[in-house]
């Protein structure tokens, strides 16, 4: 994939940016030494890396703000990053760019268990916001995979998901207000522990913009009360057409689990390997958990089972017990490990209406075939996040290549059944200039003139999101008019 | 409150706009008589009144896109409107304004079982939505009260919610996309049946901007499979506080009721009078009421009412049968009308963290007594979203007055404790010259910068949402650069 090259003149002016920063701001907060900020030349989509001229830690809204201000003055653009975790390479940087990064800022700010939120600063990662409740028996929902290390900063930008969302929503539904910094410097307050608000809503433009707006200091983030229990079943069936319309079945019968996850045989086959879950060896697996009483849950299981029942399982078992419950959980959960294991591979982030599972599911096994390339196939498929793991071999010359293009095929695909390019892993590089697939030229200017209004330069995350034509036309006609 | 002077030059074109509208629509389509533009004068906050210069009543999305593209291109200002039933004066029009009515625009595109979604153009009523579905088994969540007559186009410029929406969410939550024209006429695709999407979620800040932004003239909205059974249980307390803390201390137990309703004396006394509902007479009052199969119902119940308990509930009565639960919601449905037939009032929309209901409540009632008007209390109380009424006479000089200066006194209150101006009914142009009380000015100019991208001239829904003084300086300086 092409990267834009570095603007020779910003080049030139490291020392001079590395320099006013250094004034500005404590001095470990500066990383200008070319072996440390390579630690910071890609993020999770790693065949694509390089190095930023400089990367900047800050402890505070203050020194952020700080920053953005000096690069605004500058010129310099910014790539704000938090755990650096994306799929999507959505913090990869460019040459002529500063990193920022939140990992720093990962205080717990405020707990108010009346009203059902934390306020953490962004560079908290998942997992620790749930941790900094649980004992008193509250959670927080979203539950990316990465959740270990992902931090609050990218799941706000990238509005993520994870496998229990199909109850509890993506970040979206659980982000209720933010302090955000401008590329100028300016702080903003959207939403708040409360309700709604008046006037425009940008706290919904802001979630899922992919640090295009504003870099993300501060969230409050709604926590529930942890459910009293969860059971998941086990279910495999014959085909990927017999489990996809289970799904669709499940869906219609008016029960809500809190997950329904899918996996397809060659990730059964890796998985089983992996984590020895004692998963059946068939086409097809689906995982459904749902949560509650005792009652209510064998009551949904019960429904559950019973539309199960008239698509023939091979196989279905209820776990018993904790243990085996988190047996079943683990294997699933372990499913892009146990594929690196073996493969290489590129995981897609499509979604697609329920119905349309059985269809485009046949569609990905011919793609796999013409292109002569795997495919696995693992996704939370109550809601239509699909997530194909494309498997290919990095050190076979064009193979990596011949991936992008299957993989634009697949997002086209769920484009054309009315889906779209990406549930919860955002577009980043990897789908840029996939957006005038999905969208037509009017829908995207109108985007584009919103992002016009938070970052008037285009200096914020440069180079994603939007077809790479698009965006630097913009950005060059911003220049020009200065 | 003081409506902005109709622009003289606009009003001496009105033959011209009426020429030109009526040469480009069906004969029908455009209504210039003044007996009967009258009907469009107000909608249902009544005490603001002003006759437009036309209304245009298209029938698809085309003769909204020619409508708008004609007074855009004359520069004269566009209201839109659904069905009228605004309480925070959202569909008022200006004198220079040609009033956009959707009514016509009624019809169901599409429905589809499977990936649980209806299609209707905006003009339909949020009841009929649900009446196209039901004998399937499904139905349209947000339930705001006016849900017989206020239309899809109306809901989704306030963000609509209703009694249920504590489990359901508001309309942000049920609205999955959108066809909507701009102020030029160019039209464009928000959103989709599908999970999220890529690139900056427009349909997220289109979803409450109270027709600042756009004509919203077709929508996909979620549908939900009807649970198994509801049923809600009564409960009577002998204060507000205690009532309060009961409200706070379900919210933290873990349960999810659809609905939990709040009543104080004043509101208990007038439902009871009109409705016969079989309410005690005491201080306050709650409905609470789940969903779900018998046992779930049962279960749930039976964790609120032990947690009910524990405030001495003067009474607590669990709805017996369908007839029973009829009742108990009748009283509370008919609230704001039982009101209205013992005093004029004005209903209130402010939110705040549910935990300052008691505080909140208490400085209502000081306040009551400061200016000398009764008030009664009514609303959503599981999220917070209260509908304080205060009652007045309409006849008595300088009446109204005292009741919006009490108005913005409560107003303000919710804004200091954590919450804000509005919960579901809107800015419009009752609460434009609090904003500033909710937001700072970075706050609001950042909202401003995205209007001006969505309506550079400031002739969508003018007077409206912003402060008076603000919006009306930035349409100056849009038409001074012309």
């Amino acid at each position: 994939m092409e990267m834009p090259k570095p603007d020779a003149a910003v080049l030139a002016r490291k020392a001079e940016i590395v320099a006013r920063l250094s004034r500005a701001l404590p001095e470990d907060a500066v990383i200008s030494d070319e072996a440390e900020t390579r630690a910071y030349e890609c993020d999770a989509l790693t065949a694509y890396r390089c190095p930023p001229l400089a990367v900047v830690l800050p402890s505070s809204t203050d020194e952020v703000a700080t920053t953005l201000r000096i690069c605004h003055e500058a010129g310099v653009p910014v790539v704000p990053r938090g755990s650096g975790t994306s799929l999507a390479g959505g913090a990869l940087p460019t040459a002529d760019c500063v990193i920022l990064g939140v990992a720093r800022m990962n205080r717990v700010l405020e707990t108010d268990y009346d009203n059902r939120f934390i306020r953490v600063e962004t560079g908290r990662t998942n997992l620790s916001v749930t941790g900094a409740v649980e004992q008193d028996g509250f959670f927080y929902a979203p539950d990316p995979s990465s959740q270990l290390a992902c931090a609050i900063a990218g799941n706000i930008a990238m509005n993520s998901g994870g496998a229990h969302c199909l109850k509890y929503g993506v970040t979206t539904n659980n982000l209720m207000g933010v302090t955000m910094v401008l590329m100028d410097g300016t702080v903003v307050e959207l939403g708040g522990a409360h309700l709604d608000a008046g006037g425009l809503d940008l706290l919904g433009v802001v979630c899922g913009s992919e640090g295009q707006l504003g870099v993300v200091t501060e969230a409050t983030l709604r926590i529930l009360p942890k459910p009293e229990g969860a059971r998941p079943v086990l279910m495999g069936f014959s085909s990927n057409e017999v489990a996809g319309a289970c799904v669709s079945d499940i869906i219609k019968a008016g029960v809500l689990p809190v997950a329904i996850e899918f996996m397809d045989r060659p990730c059964i086959e890796a998985c089983e390997a992996f984590a020895k879950a004692g998963y059946p060896m068939c086409e097809a697996l689906l995982i459904v958990e749902v949560e509650g009483s005792e009652a209510e849950i064998d009551h949904q299981l019960g429904l559950i089972m019973e539309v199960a029942r008239r698509h023939d399982p091979v196989e279905m078992r209820e776990a018993k017990d904790a243990d085996e419950a988190g047996r079943i959980w683990l294997g699933r959960k372990s499913a892009f490990g146990a594929m690196g294991q073996i493969n290489d591979y590129m995981c897609l982030d499509g979604t697609i209406p329920v119905s349309e599972l059985p269809r485009v599911l046949k569609r990905i096994g011919e793609l796999a075939d013409e292109y002569g390339l795997g495919v696995a196939n693992v996704f939370h498929a109550g809601d239509g996040n699909m997530h194909p793991l494309i498997l290919y071999n990095a050190n076979t010359p064009g193979e990596l290549e011949k991936c992008e293009a299957m993989g634009a095929d697949i997002l086209r695909l769920c484009v054309e059944v009315g889906g779209c390019l990406t549930g919860e892993h955002g577009v980043g590089i990897e789908k840029r200039d996939l957006m005038a697939d999905q969208y037509a030229p009017d829908d995207l200017d109108l985007q584009m003139a919103v992002k016009d209004v938070f970052d008037p330069n285009w200096l914020l995350n440069p180079a994603k999101v939007f077809p790479l034509g698009a965006s630097e036309a913009r950005r060059g006609q911003k220049l020009a008019a200065e």
